[in-house]
């Protein structure tokens, strides 16, 4: 186990996280670097020079991945990765993503001053896109380091501008054979440190959230077909309205996903009504459902359950449903092993935290399916992101920073024993 | 009470009124005539032509209301009018307001070709303008002879195309003195025969529809403020989501209006959610409300109990609802001794009938507040109006012409007994 603080003089997560944010900060304080554009250029390139100046090799991926590399003694030639992605939403916070990325460089940094080598090879990547804010793509960045996205992927993208993806990384420097290839077979496993986005740690004072589970997801559109009609003279009873039926579904659905788990969550976020005039019975009403929990067994019989009972209450009313499933993703559970190693770390030091799911997608669901992956959050402060209001404490982003390292160290230094 | 059917040869009211929908017929079937525009103008002359022609005195009001007038015998100066608006919806239907103007000359030239001249003076009118398709303003028709509507009302109105009303109105020949002022003094009573626009008679199988009252009419904005947050990471225990509220809302007003009287009728037509994205918890949601019954305390008592029932159910949500009434008229009963005259009429002759509730505004409802005024309906199939789809059996449109004439004849010919 590890046994001393770092070094003093080194920079902070905090001091780190907010030099980085300098790169693409916006009018509103927050920040907004695309994949491949000027900002997220001078973003990795900094990067790379603060790897360099920690002692790393620092080095591109033919995709723009960005790593930093320590070097281990021993002969094994697999290496413990950790990092998170560079990239942000439009007007985002300055901690999503970024707050891994550099807390993995002073991990790197601080072992390495303090303990020299590690036995084992340990790297850090800025990965280059996580959020699909500019080419309606996510995960470039962890999926072309495991396999998972592919050139042809990418071949009829452009953004908003009408700039073609392939264009976008030439004009980086990318995908022109300059560098070695993204995909990776040595990763023995994948730690992200990132922020939670949700405010369940603040509520429940705790300082960590380990996750052991990214969550599945079920998104879907509701399709509620009545008869448009006359607001006026048409009496209730001879009324097939769609917005009534919907308002009955979605409270059913709600009510329903209160009383099933409490991990689970359902969301009702968008709402289309035709021909939506006042005084006109609505004829079509089309609903939004979001559906997450961590076991894939009760998405499949909590959705069941509901659009059973859908179904039911359409026919009552003498309205028509369409359900269609459009999106479908299973949960992603991360291994066990690297959770209890932090676990362990946090009960030696009684650092409050909470074994958790995660309800929202990270690298680390891409990583999960193809290497052991340990996913850990600090606090998000009213659990706003994708904000420029994004905030984390800087003491929470030191703890997080420091348990960071402590459990690398325990891998790369001691085995993870 | 009235003998004899109309001569043998006369056009019958479906005759007419489909000759009437050939000035603007769309290409889909329906009729498009806007206040004062090219085919209004050439409806209006061949009504004028036809009124001649059925012997009628014809003229115009300095606003474009058209009359046709059959002169009485007795010294009385007052006028039993008759009539509906010969404006249309944009690519509307052939019957509503057209129905009621054909039928009105129908009845004046059969009277006067099987009695001769009345005791008291008859006018038909076919009133310029009732929709409000054109410009901003409904009942420009009924409003300027009722003196409900007055020249300061329209001098900022423009079009879609930015035509003004009054350049509109001075292009069509009308506001330029040319004619006698539009305001009357010398209405006696007012009876409207129009479609039902509903499906209340189709369904009942009833011929005639006797309004009894126009309903008064109140429309809200509801808006429910809750807090957006991250459809995946916040549990269903922290959220407050504006769609799952107002589903609750809109259920409870629905229930409620089915329970409270088989009168009352209550809708939400339009919804408006914010930001209105699948996996964003909606921040605020804004919904319409449409109430509408015949009697105001209702409408009050009805209001108010579901206003506080909405606090309620805010609170316990731990959302924020704000209600802003934008419109509040008033029930307007139409005249019982009017009514009484056509019921006897119909129980004379066995027809089946309905005294009914007017849910939809007619001109009707502006006559009501100044002269005794009946409303009378023929069926509406499906209840579909403001449509191509608009339709009324030959048959019903002749029952109802019949009554119209019945009692007009016991209204100018028997002194109303």
């Amino acid at each position: 186990m590890i046994k001393t603080n770092p070094p003093v003089g080194m920079e902070t997560a905090y001091e780190l996280t907010e030099w980085l944010s300098c790169y693409g900060k916006t009018e509103r304080g927050g920040v907004t670097r695309l994949l491949y554009d000027e900002k997220w250029q001078e973003a990795q390139s900094a990067l790379k020079e603060k790897m360099e100046a920690a002692g790393l090799v620092s080095y591109y991926d033919d995709m723009g991945n960005l790593y930093g590399r320590l070097e281990g003694s021993s002969q094994k030639q697999s290496v413990i990765l950790t990092g998170s992605h560079i990239d942000t939403v439009k007007d985002g916070g300055k901690y999503d993503g970024a707050y891994g990325v550099v807390a993995g460089i002073l991990a790197l940094q601080n072992l390495y001053k303090q303990y020299g080598s590690p036995k084992q090879t340990i790297e850090v990547v800025s990965l280059c896109e996580e959020e699909g804010s500019r080419f309606p793509l996510t995960y470039w960045g962890s999926g072309t380091v495991t396999g998972l996205r592919k050139s042809e992927h990418i071949k009829d993208l452009k953004d908003s501008a009408g700039i073609s993806f392939t264009e976008a990384m030439k004009k980086a420097g990318f995908g022109l054979g300059r560098f070695r290839e993204a995909k990776r077979e040595d990763i023995e496993c994948f730690i992200e440190l990132h922020i939670e986005q949700g405010e369940v740690l603040e509520r429940e004072n705790k300082d960590i959230g380990i996750v052991s589970h990214i969550v599945g997801q079920r998104r879907y559109n509701v399709t509620v077909k009545g008869v448009s009609n006359h607001a006026g003279t048409t009496p209730m009873a001879y009324r097939k309205d769609s917005v009534y039926t919907s308002a009955v579904l979605i409270q059913t659905l709600i009510d329903q996903a209160k009383k099933t788990d409490s991990d689970l969550v359902a969301t009702v976020g968008k709402i289309e009504v035709k021909p939506n005039i006042p005084n006109v019975i609505a004829r079509e009403t089309v609903f939004s459902i979001d559906i997450r929990h961590s076991e894939e067994d009760v998405l499949e019989s909590f959705s069941s359950s509901v659009f059973a009972a859908f179904r039911q209450i359409c026919q009552k009313h003498g309205t028509h449903v369409q359900i269609d499933n459009w999106m479908k993703e299973k949960p992603v559970p991360m291994n066990e092993k690297l959770s209890n190693l932090s676990a362990d770390i946090l009960n030696g030091e009684q650092t409050p935290y909470k074994i958790m799911t995660s309800g929202a997608g990270h690298d680390a669901q891409v990583f999960g399916r193809y290497v052991p992956t340990s996913l850990l959050f600090v606090p998000s402060h009213k659990g706003i992101s994708h904000s420029p209001d994004e905030y984390t404490k800087a003491e929470d982003l030191e703890k997080g920073a420091q348990l960071l390292m402590k459990t690398i160290y325990a891998l790369a230094y001691e085995g993870g024993k």
